[in-house]
């Protein structure tokens, strides 16, 4: 069985031989093995390869349907980094930055089209499922990034409002990422639904995980500065279970602050955090983060294989104790 | 067997009926649904109805790949309108102008997926085929679209790149469409390459037909004002020819000229037509026009088949002799 590290490295070398008909025109070409070559850790592909070895010595059939989903997760950041206005990602300029508007659009036009037919260079019985799964999940991101985006302007948002975001943003890609694998692998349907479940409780464990290191991490844990959700207004799990949990005073005095523009980013974040430290947010965050990955793996032990799952298991706190 | 107004009444019957996730989140899918229901002559899909409807006397399993066929056409013109900052679509508002564009970037990705779930409702058996050759013209398209964009800053375009262009950018869809139908039709290989081709042709007649039309044809014909392209200094086919065919001197007088932005735009008009008249470039295209419609009628010819083709005949010549 290859380990996650071997599985990363042949998605890098993967991804380093893709070549898009020479290449010509290059204004469409250029912005895709730009972006698909500034890295990353090729979590999504490599969770297809690992899944697929559990039921099967030979995950060739794997990895075209691997390259895929990493192909399919690029475009979607060239596309949420126009709508976010990003001028950076991963420490390098974002496609329509480096180029220009039309080219990043076009060129994630492109990437979604060229997704597919990685997923069908694969074994040919396995084509409609993998279709199917593959555009049902796709379609979900495209919801869970406008929720996110009439999240920005909307100020009733509600805790299961975002949880369904972000299950649609994040977790249900992981998820289906596994569930590709192991139908490349043979697998049976419980082993698929089981797969999924493990993907999907990651992703979530993994999101809120995530705003918990924005708002209580160190700066050497997170990889970037403390703070930047709390100063950006964003509506995280923390503030959304703050205002859900707070006693209504409280709450129209977290609502006001948190949305307060005016005053300085070190004094807002400090106030939201002795909200946050009242109401016990930190403490409730880590047992959701708890609460989901318990679920994961619970969903991965009902995986019913001879091989050893220690694998997805290690990526999967890899993932969550994460530095960035 | 149907004709032709009866698949194009069978294609906006079915758009009427389409129905996305409750339409939640609103904003993904109002914007679909908007740009489904302007209307147009629903040719690609109705090429697919009318191509299957050659081999078998059920349609049924072209129903939904032709539903690919306008959804993924729809959504390229949606991405398309940004990218040319147009505000209007016939006759209405376009979906990044009534919306935004974040929001018509998002619709227009989900609509790129949505056409790959319609190509896939139809017998398993076809999905592998259908994929391929959809993924390719799919590309194309991006390509094509590319390149337009290429010609308006570059000034040493040539008639063979400006056909390449036209190629992919228009002809390769109408192709595709009719072989979409005769795969789900049941056709042999050689019919099927028969009807790309026939598509093809009719793709390349109709765009320099469309460049004739703006230059050389009256407003009552073309639906809109005479000389667009010659006020906007576009690359036609007619341009293109001229430049090729002028002798050194005119050349140079002619490539000044038409790229002058200070002339009146009548002054400009008539000059130009001058100078194209010089150059016989009317009767060039017509003759260009001609060989073109030629080679779609011989390719149709060679579709061995028992049933009548006057259907896709006489969708041919209407869409040539076209008013707009």
């Amino acid at each position: 069985m290859l380990s996650f590290s071997e599985c990363k490295s042949k998605i890098d070398q993967e991804i380093s031989k893709l070549t898009f008909h020479d290449n010509k025109p290059d204004e469409l070409y250029q912005p895709i093995a730009y972006i698909l070559g500034l890295g990353g850790k090729r979590i999504r592909p490599v969770l297809t390869l690992l899944a697929c070895e559990l039921f099967t010595d030979n995950s060739d059939a794997a990895v075209h349907p691997a390259l895929a989903v990493e192909i399919f997760h690029n475009f979607t950041l060239l596309h949420d980094d126009i709508m976010d206005k990003a001028p950076m990602r991963r420490n390098n300029p974002t496609v329509h930055h480096k180029w220009n508007e039309n080219i990043a659009i076009l060129s994630g036009d492109a990437m979604n089209i060229i997704a597919y037919q990685h997923l069908c260079r694969t074994k040919t019985e396995f084509i409609p499922e993998l279709i199917d799964i593959f555009s049902k999940v796709a379609i979900e991101i495209c919801e869970g990034q406008q929720l996110d985006m009439n999240f920005e302007t909307r100020t009733d948002v509600t805790l299961p409002e975002y949880l369904e975001m972000i299950r649609l943003k994040t977790a249900v890609l992981l998820a289906t990422s596994l569930k590709i694998g192991a139908i490349c692998g043979g697998a049976d349907e419980k082993a698929k639904e089981k797969l999924y479940l493990f993907g999907l409780n990651l992703g979530l464990a993994f999101q809120v995980q995530d705003d918990l290191l924005d708002t209580f991490g160190t700066e050497a844990e997170f990889g970037k500065s403390i703070g930047g959700d709390i100063a950006a207004c964003k509506k995280t799990f923390l503030y959304l279970k703050a205002l859900e949990i707070a006693p209504k005073e409280q709450r129209q005095t977290l609502k006001k602050f948190y949305n307060d523009t005016s005053i300085t980013r070190s004094d807002k974040i400090s106030g939201v955090l002795n909200m946050f430290n009242e109401l016990r947010i930190k403490e409730i965050a880590s047992e959701m983060v708890a609460y989901y990955t318990n679920a994961a793996m619970r969903a991965l032990d009902e995986v019913m294989v001879q091989k050893p799952k220690d694998e997805l298991k290690s990526l999967a706190y890899l993932i969550m104790n994460r530095k960035a």
